[in-house]
């Protein structure tokens, strides 16, 4: 089975994003891209929730991720504004399931807190990538959705960069879900 | 002028704990432990807000940092429950600026999200030292007031331990504030 995973910018306090989308405070270089652009290269499928391809869609991206099979999950969505980009509007654990049992390389699940959190509940994400920025927004769009509990994870590896970039990765080791 | 330092626990999502007080799934070994209470050496001095000097007082600890200068900030408590410790019901900003002209080691700032905003707000912290945990809570008390519009971090050092722990150091380099 391939494994899925969230592999996200993040805040020192735990905001993928400010309310609005916006990320002014994030920092990028060039060490730090290249690394991206290169890990970039393991996955062939890329799973991303509405909000996070609206961000792109603004600018009139319609497809982000051109060298991945492309999937945007949204219910209210009712065609993809892109031929290689196709929609899943329902059944979404199941459909990722399937992804996951297709052959083929690692999935990569670039947000967002909703689709993270069906996807936890469901025990579908097995890694977990933070790029964590030396900034705080206070509030914003959280990484990790109310809906969850708690989530044990092991510590796989860490990488500083000069500007002060941290890329963080864990394997997902048990999810436990809010009391509804 | 002594440096303040937020030395602090969090989760992965920006917690330091449960909206209870508790903070299970938190990781503790002997080799962080160890490196943990060698740093505390370099602090004559702490401060603490009431919710987390509530935490050792629920078990009967008064004065948990007993090889320091103590100060809890609190405006309902009445009395200080140890003649080591003191109270700081008012003025905040001033009386911590006051400890920081005083001569000495820096100052610990031990929690919580409250005090910390407070004293962000006034620009009177120096550094930010996480205890990272491989874990994540979902909701809790948040390591950053949402009161803090944005704080630009630099980050110094970091270490990681064999339990999944990471402990980053930062300097602040500036803190704006959220419009009231």
């Amino acid at each position: 089975m391939r494994s899925l995973k969230y592999y996200v910018a993040s805040t020192l306090d735990g905001f993928i994003a400010r309310e609005d989308g916006s990320f002014d405070g994030f920092v990028f270089d060039d060490d730090s891209t290249k690394d991206y652009l290169e890990s970039l290269k393991e996955f062939d499928t890329v799973l991303m929730g509405r909000k996070t391809y609206d961000v792109g869609l603004k600018e009139g991206v319609t497809n982000p991720y051109p060298t991945m099979k492309s999937y945007v999950v949204s219910r209210s969505l009712k065609e993809s504004p892109d031929p290689m980009v196709e929609l899943i509007s329902e059944n979404v654990g199941e459909r990722v399931k399937q992804l996951k049992n297709e052959p083929g390389q690692p999935i990569y699940l670039c947000g967002g807190a909703d689709l993270s959190a069906t996807l936890f509940a469901e025990g579908l994400i097995d890694e977990v990538i933070i790029k964590l920025n030396p900034v705080a927004f206070g509030s914003g769009i959280p990484l990790i959705s109310p809906k969850i509990k708690q989530i044990d994870l092991v510590l796989t590896n860490s990488k500083a960069y000069p500007n002060g970039l941290l890329f963080l990765y864990y394997q997902v080791k048990q999810v436990s879900l809010s009391p509804v």
